[in-house]
């Protein structure tokens, strides 16, 4: 915090000021920025500027030509800013005006080791990329003679505990809803007496009308305010925003309260035991008693898109508890929690289970996607049950592969995990300043996945491009912060600084 | 065929033998096209084999090996054959052993223009590529500068005539399922009064609950044996076989007959006829009663996986002006026949329509995937109502444009036009000579996108390897050929002659 306090002694006071003043002074913040990192450690990316630069406002006047040639082939009306990836770098995305910010977004939390990063820059140069990126093949038919070896020294290396399976998927929806077929797979086949036993000539020819038994009354429970994709199976678990959801057709699954726990933790310790001793009961009551008994419990480690809810790991434990209780399997999300976000590989390293969960999946970070899992009677029982064309793709396979081996030779997760907490103290000590600007602020210990509560969150988040970082929301209130892998120190002063200043504007 | 039947007398008869004569005369078939190439018209793709080479049984020695291997971390129970695409090249897949085959499956139909295609291999090493694929956006929140020009001299070059508008997926299931949110979101709106009539709060309450009016009682309407993906909106309209839809809830949705041709086409017209009528009969009376309102009709230009089942332009046409009469959408889903495999680059664009589908979807040959439309309704009224993170993938539509490009300098639609009446001709003649094991062939003047129905298909598929084609199957006794668009008359010789020798055998 020392080395915060004295950078931002550096910069100009921001309030109250004219719109012209208020741009002279963003000017000012990021060139004395750009002044003060050279004392920092070194940044993970060559080339990688000293701070953000602000030329115009944004958009502004190439983005908004360019936003407004876009619009009439492409809906530009969710557009946050137009951006120029040859010109980002690292942890800074650039724009066609010239304007660089610290970007903690990141791609919804999508870009792992920082934009033009080298060395996935070379594994994307590689004959090997070429050849997957030009014969995709499908996979499930003609794999390549060495798709095993690109599993196993890429997706593989990376399993959670206890899971040596992958399946791969295209994105974080549907690698969600093949999981889910898994899962009811699974449970009609446990019904049905084992793998061994055939499905009944009324299976087969209820299945293709769309009647049970063989399209069967079952669910997959998940819990309020979670996401977990938009396609019509992953949507109708997904209880995020209504503007998720309208007008499209879901299915009557079940949603099981989420603890909402309150701020800071310290201070309510019993209240939020009680929260999450409740939501657990809510959850056996309907594992136990829905009309359409839930073959799978699917969870987020940390509400995302849903506002950035957490829970202990003792819930975690107990919903693992349950679903052994009621066998009922228990599907981790991962989506945008994996990959090292949390300062773990995966977030429910956090929790310490005694048995993994069944099944985990991923993407964001990955650049892929997929569900792991090890128990073998999750590969359903005959081939073409779970399958696709393209079943993946192997170039996205290689990409990780990089990824991981990046993640690795810089020791990023740790990385982020020491700047996490490092970050979280400085906005601890910018909470108490400002108590009525930055509320509930959560994230303890999960490394830069740290979010909290602005009364006004969409004019925080514009006013953030102005002082030089691109920052996301979740839920109706939540600043969301989503810092790639490679964000240090010498970022989160950036940051902190700009958050105070935004605060304070 | 005065060529082909030229090449067939090179060929040393391949009935009733011992395997190991069998294997000595498939290594003499193989080596005789290898000689009978030369004097046919250059390849598309230089450097490609003159004809197939068979080593070993399929799979061989290595590829057992490496199937074993990995099929300790893949499933591969639906493993057809392990490639080395290192080593494939045009039309031809090669595998570990040593073995290259003509391939007419073509990765299920998803390889356009030839393994290892020059202008794509440049493609994929433009610095451009390498940007897109390291740099992933989220492509609503922060599209790229550059993203209007890559739509527009790209995806949206090859429009179908009437849409001018594109929404940009990852692969087949999720292309369609986006087009279905679309169309629900559409007959909301109507029902509404409008695009500009907010939701109501009952609206906003149910649809977090999954429930009513939020999530409404609506259907998509799709056919008997069709086919549109596998996750679970889109596999509440697959009716293609109980193994794709075993054990996965669905929605009540409803099916309407397709009309199952009878074969000459020209000898059952009167038959035929009435079928489609009957059909479209069974689409109305569906349209108007059935309990959950179906707001479009999504539909294969061909059925593919299905089977193959064709029907006339005239049916399409009434499908067409049904759908305008009750004002419901009109889907077209050209993932299996876009992108110039029917000798057009629409499948439908054989179909003469007065107005155009409200919606076409597309993958496969594509390499990305996603929906065209025109009309600025199917825009839904708010931003984030149609919208993942990555929504398509840069990359692959970079990869497109330059399939597109491709397709464009070699005029490689009007060569599979042209080479599928040869084709389709020979196919014709061997069905005459061999009636009891090539029957109900259909496809005529649908370029290369023909199949005939064979009593033992499934041993017909797996012999075809024997003799150097690789060659996959549909329905339940369907043999499909899906060439590549580089597939020439040379390529129809060597075809055909297995055919016969398969036949034969």
């Amino acid at each position: 915090m020392a080395s915060l306090r004295a950078a931002a002694r550096l910069r100009p006071s921001l309030t109250r000021m004219t719109p012209q003043s208020f741009l002279r002074a963003q000017r000012a913040f990021t060139a004395s920025a750009l002044k003060a990192a050279p004392s920092a450690a070194p940044s993970y990316i060559t080339g990688e500027p000293a701070g953000p630069t602000i030329k115009t406002e944004i958009p502004g006047p190439e983005s908004k030509k360019a936003i407004k040639d876009l619009d009439t082939v492409f809906d530009t009306r969710s557009l946050n800013m137009l951006a120029d990836y040859t010109k980002s770098i690292g942890n800074y995305i650039a724009d066609p005006d010239g304007n660089v910010l610290l970007d903690v977004y990141a791609q919804i939390a999508s870009i792992p080791v920082g934009y033009n990063n080298p060395a996935l820059l070379k594994a994307a140069q590689t004959p090997e990329m070429a050849s997957a990126l030009i014969n995709r093949p499908a996979l499930g038919n003609f794999p390549s003679h060495d798709w095993a070896e690109v599993l196993r020294t890429g997706i593989l290396t990376v399993a959670p505990k206890g899971l040596d399976q992958v399946f791969t998927a295209m994105a974080g929806s549907d690698a969600n809803e093949t999981a889910y077929k898994a899962a009811f797979m699974w449970r009609r086949q446990q019904e049905r007496g084992g793998a061994h036993v055939e499905f009944t000539e009324e299976d087969i020819a209820s299945s293709m009308l769309n009647q049970a038994p063989g399209a069967p009354q079952l669910s997959i429970l998940s819990f309020k305010s979670a996401f977990h994709g938009r396609l019509f199976g992953s949507l109708s678990t997904t209880r995020s925003k209504p503007i998720h959801k309208l007008d499209i057709p879901a299915f009557d699954w079940p949603q099981a309260t989420f603890p909402l726990l309150k701020y800071p933790l310290e201070d309510h310790v019993a209240e939020n035991q009680k929260a999450e001793a409740e939501a657990l009961a809510d959850v056996e009551r309907l594992i136990t008693t829905h009309h359409l008994p839930p073959c799978a419990v699917v969870v987020e480690p940390i509400q995302s898109e849903g506002g950035d809810n957490h829970a202990s790991p003792a819930f975690f434990q107990g919903l693992r508890a349950l679903t052994k209780k009621h066998n009922v399997l228990f599907i981790v999300d991962e989506v945008q929690t994996g990959v090292g976000a949390t300062g773990k590989f995966w977030a429910h390293d956090h929790w310490n289970l005694d048995t993994p969960p069944d099944m985990v999946t991923f993407s964001k970070k990955a650049q892929t996607a997929g569900y792991y899992f090890g128990n073998p009677e999750l590969r359903p029982n005959k081939p073409y049950r779970q399958f696709n064309t393209w079943m993946g793709d192997p170039a996205r396979a290689l990409l990780f592969r990089a990824i991981i081996k990046e993640i690795e030779r810089l020791d990023l997760v740790t990385n982020t995990a020491r700047v996490g907490d490092y970050l979280f103290s400085g906005i601890e000590s910018l909470a108490k300043k400002y108590p009525g600007e930055i509320q509930n602020l959560r994230g303890k210990g999960q490394g830069t996945f740290i979010a909290f509560d602005s009364p006004r969150r969409d004019e925080f988040l514009k006013k953030a491009k102005g002082f030089g970082v691109n920052i996301g929301g979740s839920g109706e209130k939540a600043v969301r912060l989503r810092p790639m892998l490679i964000f240090q120190k010498h970022h989160a002063d950036i940051l902190l600084e700009a958050l105070e200043k935004i605060v304070k504007s």
